[in-house]
């Protein structure tokens, strides 16, 4: 079906490094202080599998303390615009079927 | 994140209906016979699954023996192309990161 991006769309902590580094948030440490509720260590485990699926490029820079800073590649663009799709779409499943939100809450 | 549409995406079976109702096999009995090891029960549940989405409509004939159809609504259509461009996002990404299929191939 889709190997590799099966389980960085059905990802919750995938979607939402994908999006905070796409509007901006690039280093870890503002990452983590953005996304409520992910760990160090779950941050650093999808850094490095978005890196490593080409969704994601790390930039290190030699300073004093180093300092490395994340950004989208193409093809991570290319996801999160996919990504945005199936949100929109969703929504407007929730609204506009039986059991969706509206139902619910008549 | 998207409540409705996770299910759906990373569900082979509901991908493999959607694209095959959208491709033109709209009766229960010829779906089966199309994607290979579903099975009945399988594909009674996603049929219901997708039409309760309001990713699938269903028309029952009233003849004997009795016939029903089913087709894609217009937000099955639009996920069937999200669903696409995932597709092609995933190929390329396989070829082009290493780890991707032509590297294990190397």
């Amino acid at each position: 079906m889709y190997a590799r991006l099966e389980d960085v769309i059905g990802c919750k902590w995938s979607v939402s490094v994908l999006h905070a580094v796409g509007a901006g948030t690039r280093r870890p440490g503002a990452l983590e202080r953005e996304i409520t509720g992910i760990s160090t260590k779950v941050l650093s485990e999808r850094l490095r599998k978005l890196t490593h699926y080409g969704l994601l490029e790390r930039e290190a820079f030699p300073e004093l303390p180093p300092r490395t800073e994340y950004a989208l590649t193409e093809a991570g663009r290319r996801l999160v615009e996919i990504i945005e799709q199936i949100q929109r779409l969703d929504s407007q499943l929730q609204t506009t079927t039986p059991g969706g939100r509206d139902a619910k809450r008549a």
